[in-house]
């Protein structure tokens, strides 16, 4: 049976997956890992960027972790055929619908951050974004030619009670493991959907997690705020679509975008999808300069949240504190280490 | 015949438009200024937030100049009786479907943001958001009862050619008059409107605007990138939700979000929406001291693109930066003084 499964991806997907691969050997070195080819390096060998035998793989694993998907090699591929078409395919199939995104600024970092010091020193919030519903998957969407000239282009915000329901819970779940406030982010101003999460969230909040603090914020604002005193969160939940930007930006602000994990978990016992933040970044990509921090800090993520194992889980999270402590820089922190070589200095502070 | 009509609206809405009114008196003592009553001020009145009457007052007259709408008052009203509710069905009625939202950072208030001075220093970047479609109108949307128990809500993003056409082409006419590049940002990895999106704008560039720079983003990494370095932008234009969004964060980052003005615009001919972009401050409404210097922009703006007075315009622009070098501040900006000792700062300077 295998534990991890591994979905290095495109870009510089396989150059940080591969150093996963070095820290589990002296870490972990009992865990059964697999491999398979996704997004568009499945493309270009199977014609789909995740096949059927890939995707039960990755159900079939206890934890599945990717690189990264996509690149400019693909922008003409069929839609549905497309990297991302992948990646919406892996999560729905897997149905991990709630995504943790932290945003944490290592301290070793801080000034990196476009931010002022004294606004990101010490952040740590996190982001619980509903990841298998919303606009990414309501139907119907299409593009349609209209009669009078031109087209028209329809996507589909779908979201009920009880997807709603279930993110919200493990929101409310990691609050109470942390600083015990949940902001939920919506649009219950001018949208529907917006307007059944507060209501969904509220009762939920009155029924089961009357202990945690609940604000409600609208998105416009949660975005603003971020940027303004991202201190003041502790675990925000929001829809996919709001998600997808406001843990974006939530990263970029930590001044340690190639640093950060993230962790997408289903129902309990069900396997979970990590994946560091950063993309395929095609730019860099075979230069063998990423920064491999992001990947293995989900892998760390990974440790700790599906394969059971805390305790190594604490070891390497302490390793890479200390090695970055010791100065180990890669490129995009202003160092000079090349992607291998940091995952050496991990290897080296475990 | 009405030049300006002033809609004061809710919270700080009315103090701020009274120092406009002080401004206007003293610049432009001819222009002809008509008045109403605008969301839930309007609703308290007669009902609703935007009467008929009112609106035909809209768009009968050169320009509206919008104080601010909502409040916890009104939290319960009806969904379609609130003042939100006002605000969409003025700018639906009087079709201004191109809202330019600029993120100016003023030098004397550089230090006010939280991000880093040089970041955002000489900042001048404007974001075109579409104002009257997208998920905001689209239907269906509507919340129904699930058999097995529970709710749906649907809302529906919808785009055509023509609406995309039309406010990409602002985008590009005010790029030229600037620094000639626009950056239009939508989700066209997973959206079939941002597929229609960035097909529409890439053949409307190669048709009429191909002196242009055109460079097209996903909206979470223009996110991104607003945070990590605002300068590479010129012009970003965007949909409703997406514009939403973007344009409070590039407002947030400049530090002065109690200075922003923003116009919307419809066809050529027709009158423009200028509001301030900050919103009715429901804390600090009836003390007197918001920052009245975002609705005197806005006023600014509206005399430039609605009123023909661009000489006025300068004068009053002039006015505000003279202001705020002899060091007027009000509260928000780490100053003392009132909103109408600051509207006098500025009549001072004219
Ligand atoms: C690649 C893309 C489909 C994806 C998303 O929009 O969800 C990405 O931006 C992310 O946040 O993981
Ligand atoms: C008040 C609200 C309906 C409005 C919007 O979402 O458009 C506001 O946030 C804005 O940006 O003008």
């Amino acid at each position: 049976m295998t534990d991890l499964l591994l979905l290095p991806g495109d870009g510089i997907g396989p150059e940080v997956i591969a150093e996963v691969r070095k820290v589990a050997r002296v870490l972990t070195p009992d865990l059964q890992i697999a491999e398979r080819l996704f997004g568009g390096s499945s493309y270009d060998e199977h014609g789909v960027p995740l096949t059927e035998e890939a995707l039960a793989a990755a159900k079939a694993a206890k934890a599945v972790l990717m690189g990264a998907v996509g690149g400019p090699k693909w922008a003409n591929a069929p839609r549905d055929k497309r990297p991302e078409a992948g990646l919406l395919a892996l999560r729905a199939g897997m149905e991990v619908f709630a995504n943790l995104r932290p945003a944490l600024c290592f301290n070793a970092l801080a000034d990196a951050s476009s931010l002022k010091r004294e606004v990101v020193e010490g952040l740590d919030f996190m982001i619980v974004r509903e990841l298998t519903g919303g606009i990414y998957f309501g139907s119907p969407r299409f593009i349609e030619d209209v009669p009078t000239g031109g087209k028209r282009a329809v996507d589909t915000q779908v979201y009920t009670t009880a997807e709603i329901e279930r993110v919200a819970r493990v929101a409310f779940e990691l609050a109470r493991g942390r600083r015990n406030k949940v902001t939920s982010a919506e649009k219950s101003n001018v949208m529907d959907s917006g307007l059944l999460w507060r209501q969904v969230v509220t009762d939920l909040h009155a029924r089961d997690y009357a202990d945690v603090e609940l604000e409600h914020i609208l998105a416009d604002n949660a975005a603003m705020q971020i940027v303004k005193n991202p201190k003041q969160f502790d675990v925000m939940v929001t829809d996919n679509l709001f998600g997808d930007i406001l843990s974006d930006i939530s990263a970029q602000l930590t001044g340690s975008l190639g640093m950060l994990p993230s962790a997408a978990l289903g129902e309990a016992g069900k396997p979970g999808l990590y994946e560091p933040i950063h993309g395929s970044a095609p730019d860099i990509a075979g230069q063998g300069i990423a920064n491999p921090l992001a990947a293995i800090l989900s892998f760390e993520m990974a440790l700790r949240w599906s394969l059971d194992q805390a305790e190594a889980a604490d070891k390497l999270y302490a390793a890479v504190i200390k090695a970055l402590d010791s100065g180990a820089r890669t490129r995009d922190l202003g160092g000079a280490l090349t992607t291998a070589q940091m995952g050496d200095a991990v290897i080296a502070a475990l």
